[in-house]
């Protein structure tokens, strides 16, 4: 199969590499770009349009066809909006605990209160209108399966995130066209420990998430939101099941 | 132990033979009928009554008594009218990944508004009142842990539907007496990946069906709704750890 | 690390001895004191305050510091109220399948009306107002995942719990500025098969509970309510993965 594989806030598509390489030794194609704004040194002054647009560039340059779309928490925002313009290509979409936004909202929308407080106020005060990630809610909500070794090393690869995306409202009725008329099918990988978003029917990321699909496929696997630094060979048999006809 | 395991929707009892297999090779008896209107060649002009009466017969005839009970999915609504004529003979209901319906619903009454509209409109256009599964609904949400080999194979062992029993309201105030008497002891076993019904609160399998129940013992396991054909050992465990005093 | 474990109802320290010596042997501190009013012979006129109390002693009889305070089911209304005053002493807070009230609650006030009645009617029928645990409760939701032996091998070391700590209304305040502070970090661990509450939004442990602690640590595992009796060395790696920095 053939996967391309789109981060979620604070990380670049360097995050996925041990991931990639337990799909690769089992012949898959793996693609991970860096959505634009994202990743250490990146000009951070971007739209969720521009890194929408980022994605769709990279499919075309590499002329990439008939793959598993796969995004990561923020990056089923990308995801969707991508595959508005590239739905040929696109065999299967794949949401890893990851946004399925209703139409016309931004994902400052669908977070619990005192994440979009906290996501403003970080930007407000920041010299370039980005969220830094603070460590305690890294470590506490974000790899709860990590020891704290790996809870720092991996917090050393984060990056500021551009707020001005989480703020972006999205039509997403082309999206929904394509998913509600089964034009692309969808897959939703749920780890069954991951505290990113509050757990429960408020806030949750599956079933809140993954019902405004319609018919999808489920598969579920025991982890935090970072699976893919604290379980890269649990997260790439998920991504296989889930990304199989 | 002696188990009667009663089959769901679109299935007829040698669904269960591989699962019946595994228990039988830890030296338990196994009875596997077929509800009256199931399985490829039988009449389907049936309704619930007529289910119910087939199985009680079934025990009658084959004079079962101190056996566990077990109903999957549509099952449950059968095993709830069964054990109102043969309580006596009932060690233990089990209800896995099955309806336990409020007293005077119907099957369709439970299930979300998209299932009700399409088994109502799929019974319409079909020659017989039956509603024959969609293959893109059984590859998604009801095997969703198999490769699509497995999904092909088992989707040919389905048959159709009679439309009649979903619609049929039931009268359950025997069985609530029975249960909440505490007259037959419950449990219910949920697979984790069951997606049959979208999960969540509002038309989930586990825990809105389960808490109807009053008292019982929760079973839980990996798996889709299928787990008597992706994972029959699985699921003979949960069955044995389910059936147990 | 340092632990002290606080057990919950119908329980007491001992309770703790298969985890307890699970944790010793990988160069743990373990503690396990019972509560005032609890365990075979007590004197069982005890209100919350007095239970509160004597763990409070017991920390500062022992100079006990820079310990992980757990405690379970009813126990995390011990923790909430101890912690108010060594709040110095505590380096996490720990929550297992327990209740974490709102400010001003009783216990009672939060568990569903058949306990609510349940609980108060057996106290009331008691000679000195103690709550007996029912063996088919015992046996269906608390050890749900034990075979007969061990469901009355355990039940055996219960005894019959004071009615009046769950009565008692709670002022939580100074719990929740510690934990919505930052002052003292949390955990929450929670067993999937627990059914001691029903699970659900309305009465379960998680994350009704859970999510009232704000930035939590969230740890799950396979099991039912009573894992220190059915598999300690299951919980015993939770503790640790719960209560590491």
């Amino acid at each position: 199969m053939k996967f391309l594989l789109v981060h979620g806030s604070w990380h670049d598509g360097d995050a996925f590499s041990a991931v990639a390489d337990k799909l690769r030794a089992q012949s898959h194609d793996v693609y991970t770009p860096t959505i634009a704004g994202h990743g250490k040194g990146a000009d951070k002054a971007v739209n969720h349009a521009d890194c929408t647009a980022s994605i769709v560039r990279y499919i075309r340059d590499n002329d990439l066809d008939d793959f598993v779309l796969l995004g990561h928490s923020y990056g089923g925002t990308i995801i969707s909006k991508v595959v508005e313009q590239v739905a040929d290509r696109v065999r299967r979409l794949v949401f890893w605990n990851a946004f399925v936004l209703n139409d016309g909202e931004s994902l400052l929308d669908a977070v619990p209160p005192h994440y979009r407080e906290m996501f403003t106020s970080l930007a407000k005060s920041s010299p370039d209108n980005t969220v830094s990630m603070p460590f305690p809610v890294w470590r506490e909500a974000f790899v709860n399966d990590a020891d704290l070794e790996t809870a720092r090393a991996t917090y050393a690869l984060l990056s500021p995130e551009p707020f001005q995306p989480f703020a972006d409202k999205l039509d997403l009725k082309g999206f929904y066209e394509i998913v509600k008329g089964g034009r692309v099918p969808c897959s939703y990988i749920n780890a069954t420990e991951d505290a990113a978003l509050p757990q429960g029917p408020d806030f949750g990321w599956h079933p809140r998430m993954s019902n405004r699909l319609g018919l999808f496929r489920l598969v579920q696997v025991s982890g935090s939101h970072e699976l893919l630094f604290t379980a890269p060979d649990v997260l790439a048999e998920a991504i296989i099941r889930a990304g199989r006809d």
